[in-house]
């Protein structure tokens, strides 16, 4: 198994929702307004949003519901950044769930998520690479 | 916010399980041997380990324990990648919650789920383009 992650799927219960939110964040999806499963392209890999009873039994587990143990983060250039993206997932509808600070790894970073309870941590980490393409890389 | 995902944090119960499990997979991590945080390039992103209890306390969200509705996919180049892919999975110590086989968008894909119970979707998807350093386009 290659060292790479292809898809993130994330579960939800409000596809037009969920679609809205993203999008009021800056997204762009790859699908007509009545597709079931929507798709945003993400460097090399895929986010997609669908309905999370569908994708538990798609995975061949049970959900009881709640968080699941995963967390995603987006990683940006400074401080101010990950402010200012902390204030635009509120302003679309996000719960911040940490407000940024420093971190005790030696960062700046909040946390919020989005309207189905997924998490995402906004972060800048001195310690990384952040190439102009928005990839990261461990250093060195 | 761009249109990334800079890294998936996966919560894990036993570290070191964890993170045999992924080398068993053919991974390798950038960390020495007493980190309480396990990090692996993958490609533009990073894919990390950490105490799930940790992760749940950092993201300012409650955890109960189970699925949270995201699932990770490893997209392969054929359906025999698949097959070897999920068969390689399960001798590394994964429960197989789907057998490989076609799926009703017009792939092929299989399931399983890592000792901490994360969900992969092992697939490959024709209508898809898979680049020669493994990152996947949505087609056009």
């Amino acid at each position: 198994m290659e060292q790479r992650v292809s898809v993130v799927t994330l579960g939800v219960k409000d596809l037009g929702r969920a679609r809205a939110f993203y999008e009021a964040l800056g997204w762009s999806a790859r699908a007509a307004p009545d597709d079931d499963v929507i798709f945003f392209q993400a460097g090399g890999m895929v986010v997609s949003l669908w309905d999370r009873q569908s994708l538990a039994a798609d995975s061949g587990i049970h959900d009881a519901g709640g968080y699941g143990g995963i967390t995603l983060a987006h990683n940006v250039a400074s401080p101010a950044e990950v402010d200012a993206v902390v204030a635009e997932a509120e302003a679309a509808g996000a719960a911040v769930t940490r407000r940024p600070g420093t971190t005790f790894w030696g960062g700046y970073s909040g946390a919020f998520t989005d309207p189905d309870g997924h998490p995402w941590e906004v972060a800048h980490n001195p310690h990384w690479t952040l190439d102009e393409d928005g990839s990261v890389r461990l250093t060195p």
